[in-house]
């Protein structure tokens, strides 16, 4: 039986990680984290250093800034901590790294399991045809995201560069009479419309044939899902900085 | 048997159109208009007014600037004429008026029965949806088409635009922090790469369900194939301006 | 201000009419029909015959046992009544009918918008091109669904066999050496796999060109969605007795 | 400048190989092989033995039962050979592993790169995601194709299956009231119409979240661009028997 602290536990994905670890047997919820109280079936103080709990995982759905308190905690107690929150900033991802030389620290810029194996799947394709196919990426949303591209879309566009010879400049969106569309040049198309809740799309267009490689997300449970993975496998880890691509390759 | 004029014989379309005629034993061509001379199984001319032999249909596919000449022709030989030339001006256009006061007269935007089938289903959907769904376009096409978007797309677009209360705007590409996504705009995207002959996608995104409509292209013999449908309608009606939706209509 | 009965307030997608229900100010419930009992903001009734509340319009998404009853109370007090309950028998289809000759009713074998308006696309388009081109269709559900091919599926089959000259025969998958694919049958595959809501996708294949229609489902939502319109459109109409594609073309 | 024998120079893949050699400017043919003698820029001969010209690669696309006289002929004059013939029996796969210990041999069951590229993702994906999702294969060929489901599909699917931990079952489609879709059964199925040239997709469909992989062949020509890479590739092995996951792992 694995015990697991949930920071964030009134949050959005804080209730979808409940109900998944509800289902599992081989899982608990020993305590919570929140600003905001509620009844539970576990404790859930204020802040990280009010736990009283010993646990095997923290999965943390927080804050940025809740950040640095969560990790004194996790170094204090020596406890593995999945940081799924999303907007770290450099400061943030320092202590991460600091934290990870005494124990066991999950992070990655997308906690999905899906987009993680699409990435796995792209880096594997790309060199094989980066010389002779051009590569465009259409993603889709819904009409109430107002950033374009989106952020997986370009950690999806990077992720295939890191591993081009001849590195893609990003193009988002074309018009007129002159367009090159050169190999060195990805599209990066932004579709919005509905509810739509994610849909990304690797188009590679060679002579007469193409590849797509697509991942659609029918729900934002799947990064509580992710999370969870992430935190089963992160217990058995010794102190380190891991990511979904150590997850998938274990 | 129907007896067709080939104008432009010896072109793309020309020769899809010999192969297609050659299938079917209800048509045969009689003579051939081309300013390349070639060995045939039928007479070719340099021009229009050189032809001898008597015919039913005369289909164009040849050069804008061959259209006046041609139509003059076929008032005077009282031949009714698909026009499938791209690239007309209004001064073609104009005449084509004319002359449909007097023979039968085809022209299209797009010669493709399946656009065109397209387009019917579109302007039969948009009505209903048009107030509560984003609509949305992805073209693709080969990676040496300088223009964007396809003018297909645009003609899809506007035949939605057609027939929704309120018109929208076009948009083509989105990048930065604060897109609205309006329902009163339409993203049109142009995908680039390989040798994709043509895709065009319509997407009605609305709360909770997505309808998408999609034409794929596998090559540009649908432009011929249209037109000889288009070449048998119009043996058979009376002087008047046609195009695809009065054959879909049929 | 319109005011509603929801019969089966209490089952899933009463949940999902209620909250549409509160975001629109026009709407209220007034009442409730529900075998459990809850805290609700409007009263709720064991059964039919027990509501007082004066009301615009019936909502029913219950149990096709308790149509009959349902029926009765609607005639009683003249009150036009959508019934989105689904497992209708001849039994109840027969009272439908007669209730429509004193009131409004609403019925439809599919409640979602999306789906009527691609059966409306669907017998736009095919008459045009079921001469020449396959047609077949591919459904797509999560891996808990036990018949096949979906309900919905057949619905669209038969929406095109509606308007064929040349009746399709059903095929539910191939194997095998010597598959004929004549035009005049028609594939119906179902792919099953994790959560999936729903898709439906029906392909026309011809010369060089396809054409697809898609209807994605994100949640099963959209059914509510649709018999909240379906409510609101019947408020306004004369006995009869109405369906989706009544909606659509007002 | 690499100079190329062209087994079966007059068939249709021997027609693209002549268009796609001559595009390039580092490759040039020195000799034919065909039963039906033609006027080329090049001499043809009705067996290979009768060939005079010296060559570094020896391009096969011609009939299984010339392969084993082509071997010969290769094996005589110490020539890498592709043999990307179809069709090949136990007795000829044979003669290809004892002509690789003596000079290069290549030998794929599909030629096409992106196929192969494919099946390279498919393998890095499957042992991530098997445990948690259904995988199902769609593939959509031209009307008049006979055998269901295509070879390539069960290519696909025996590629998957190599990299399984419980090893699938096919399943051809589905119908009726009981079909449990368990992890461990694969469904595949085979849609058909018009002149579709070729499109395979695998489906991973788990919880919340798809992955979808998929090949479009625009014509057939893809299989001689995927011979003559592997016959540029093949000229700087040693002896050996080579198949397209050696030329993309290159």
């Amino acid at each position: 039986m694995k015990r697991i602290i949930l920071s964030g536990c009134n949050g959005r994905m804080g209730h979808v990680l409940q109900k998944l670890i509800q289902k599992n047997p081989d899982l608990t919820v020993v305590a919570g984290i929140d600003r905001v109280p509620t009844d539970a079936a576990f404790p859930i103080y204020a802040s990280a250093q009010e736990v009283q709990e010993d646990a095997d995982i923290i999965i943390d759905f927080s804050h940025y800034t809740a950040v640095p308190n969560l990790l004194a905690f996790a170094l204090d107690k020596k406890i593995p901590v999945v940081v799924a929150t999303t907007g770290l900033e450099d400061k943030e991802k320092t202590l991460l790294k600091e934290a990870s030389q005494s124990i066991p620290v999950f992070y990655s810029a997308n906690m999905s399991l899906g987009i993680n194996v699409l990435i796995k799947a792209l880096q594997a394709i790309t060199p094989s045809v980066e010389a002779d196919f051009n590569i465009e990426i259409i993603e889709k949303h819904h009409n109430q995201k107002k950033d374009a591209p989106s952020g997986t879309a370009l950690l999806l566009a990077d992720s295939i560069n890191d591993v081009c010879d001849v590195k893609k400049d990003y193009v988002f969106g074309r018009s007129g009479n002159d367009n090159e569309n050169k190999l060195s040049e990805m599209g990066i198309h932004a579709v919005r419309g509905g509810t739509i809740p994610g849909e990304h799309t690797v188009i590679y267009a060679g002579d007469d044939e193409i590849i797509e490689l697509k991942h659609t997300a029918l729900s934002r449970d799947i990064f509580a899902n992710g999370a969870l993975k992430a935190g089963v496998f992160l217990a058995d880890q010794s102190a380190g900085l891991y990511s979904m691509s150590d997850l998938l390759d274990a």
